[in-house]
Order: C-alpha cells, then structure tokens, then sequence
C-alpha cells in the first residue's frame, strides 16, 4: 500500500470517526459502528487504531495540526502586530466554519477524559497556541500605546494604559472564536463575512478600551 | 418525607452525579457509581431519577435555573441598560466561577445527546437567555448613539452607527464567558475580581468600537 494511500485512509476514519461522535455522542459509538460506517472489518479499523481513545487523540491532535498549518504558521510571516492579530482573528474563524474541517476541529470540545499521557500531549499544543495569542495582544497594545506617546509627546501617562491584560484577552478571543459551533447555523445570519469584522472590531474596540 | 428533604436529596443527587460526570465522563459512569458515591441502593437511587438522561437533564434544567435566578431575575429590576449590562457580566461570571455551582454550571457544556424532547427544552432555555441578551445589547447601543447625538448635535450622522450587532456581541460575550470552565484555575492570576472589569472592558469598549 502506498505511503499516500495510508495516509488518506487514516484521515478518512478521524472525519468518519469525528462525525459519529458528534451525532451519536463519544460514548454510544462503538469501534464496529465506525468500522460499518466506512465498510471496514473491524480488523482492519483496528490495523489503523488500537481502541478508541487512540482515534479521539488522534482527531484532537489533527484539529491542532490544521489550527497550526491554517492559523499559526501563515500568521508568524506578517511583520506588523496589528496585522498579525487581524489576519489570526480571521484565519481562525474560518477554520472552525470551514464544512471540511469542522467535524474534526469542534472534537476539541469534546469533554471524554483522555488518558492522561494523551491529554498532556494535546494540552501542551493548545497552550502553545494560547501563549502565541497572549504574546501577540501585548505586542498591539505596547504598539498602541507607543503610537499614542508618540502622537500626543506626553511623559509617561498612565491614561494610556491598557486596562485589559493580553492573558484576560487572549482568553477573551479564544472564547468568542471556540464557543462559535455552539450557535452557529449554516442558513444563519452571522456567517464568516459579516462575522470576522464584528469580531475584529470587538477585539480592538475592547483592548484598546 | 418532608417535601424539604426531597428537594435536598434530589438536589444532592444532581450534585454528586455532576460531579462523577466530570472526574469519569459522562458514559463511564454508571448509574450504580452515582448510586454507590451517595451511599443510596440503586433502587434507591432510581426511586428519584428513571435514568441517567434524566439525570443529565436535570443537571441541566437546573444549571438554567441558576442562571435564571442569579443573573437574569435581579438584572431585571435594573432600570438603566448599561447597568444592567455591567451588572449581567458580574453576576453571569460570578456564577460562572462559583465552587458550589461550578460542578452544576459546568455540564451545560456536556456534549452528550440528549433526547430531543428534552433537548428542546433546554435549549429553549438557553435562547431566552440568548435573545435577553442580545436585546440588552441592542438597548445599551441605542442609547450612547442618542447620548452621541444630543452631546454633537449632529444630525442623524452615520459615524454614531454601531459595527458590531448586538447578535454578534451577544455571542461574543456567551462565548467569553462560558469558556471560562476551560482555562480557569482556581490558583490562578485571573479571578472573578480582576477578571470581571477586564472582560467588562473589553465588552464595552468593543460594542463602542
């Protein structure tokens, strides 16, 4: 079987796998369910996965590799602070309303208990992720407040200190931007074009406050 | 039995079972776990609930009515809306953060299936939450556009329209707050009095942007 072969196969059974648990709850779907649902034997599922909290780390796990490649790593290129956190506020909104993806990336919120060998390895890349967004809020507000001091040729004033701390919104912005799958509808109102702006303005409105 | 001690007993059942929910998962508790953490027979225990769906909507029927008691009837009686605002962000947090009701709170965020019937009833619970929200939102908008208007004596001017709807701020705040549950340590920096004004801010200052 060729490498791309196997690959394909593998990330195939996570999406199966990933939209199971979302319709049948983690619990009430079995390794044969998921097995049937891509008419695999349950020998051959099992050649790919040794049980089922195998597949449910290995969906998280490929939720944080698509948050990376589709979020992080073009966002590190861009220069600018501000321009940074925009274009991370819309990269991320996006991957979790992309059709492709979402099944996989709202597995993220799924609360089963992972082993804990498991749960310490996806902790750790959602806390990279985090300290990267904490990192980058003080960032636009040091920048701000630089361009205020400048702008104003003041001494060291305290009014252009931001009240709220880059940790406070970086927890913040997680927040608004995970919390998504629980009320979005595809047929709504609020989609990603009309969305990304109002969460953009939010975000600077508030940490600029 | 007093109708008293059922209320307690019950009340205590849900807690426990909310309890075990979380350290173990939903699935893998039994209904013989939640019986044996209380000490009651399991027919004991089935005397009080018919099953564990009924229990986890219980848990969450009653997580709504903490919510209703706590956050949306004294917000009510306030008669300003920005106030009132201020006031839902306080108490909804402090709610949020409360050890006596966090293991309650919290299953609001199980992801298991729920029948429909009961499914839809929690949910319309959650939309009334939502739309007082939302039309709170849209008050406090409306309101510093005329306090604006009366201070410029502009006419009607567009640079006074709000970017961000109130649907959108709605979410946006649901989503900072009930995200809490996921990142809040209670050895941590941030705690219901700093974490109160900085998300207050940041609400304020977005809605305003």
């Amino acid at each position: 079987m060729a490498r791309e072969t196997v690959v394909d196969s593998r990330q195939e059974i996570l999406r199966t796998a990933a939209r199971l648990f979302q319709q049948r709850g983690y619990d009430a779907t079995s390794m044969n369910d998921v097995a049937a649902a891509l008419k695999l034997s349950k020998g051959g599922l099992y050649h790919h996965f040794q049980s089922k909290d195998e597949i449910l780390f290995e969906i998280m796990d490929h939720a944080m590799q698509i948050t990376e490649e589709r979020v992080l790593t073009p966002v590190r290129g861009i220069a600018d602070p501000e321009e940074r956190l925009r274009a991370l506020i819309r990269l991320h909104i996006e991957v979790v309303l992309s059709p492709r993806d979402r099944e996989i990336t709202v597995m993220l919120h799924e609360n089963h208990p992972l082993p804990p060998a498991l749960r310490k390895r996806i902790n750790s890349r959602k806390k990279e992720y985090i300290h990267f967004l904490e990192n980058l809020m003080a960032e636009v507000q040091n920048e701000e407040v630089q361009n205020k001091e400048v702008q104003n040729k003041t001494r060291q004033s305290h009014s252009t200190k931001n009240k709220v701390s880059p940790r406070a919104a970086a927890f913040a912005l997680l927040g608004m931007i995970n919390w998504i799958y629980q009320w979005y509808k595809p047929e709504g109102d609020l989609q990603a074009q009309n969305l990304i702006p109002q969460f953009t303005d939010l975000i600077f409105g508030g940490i600029f406050a």
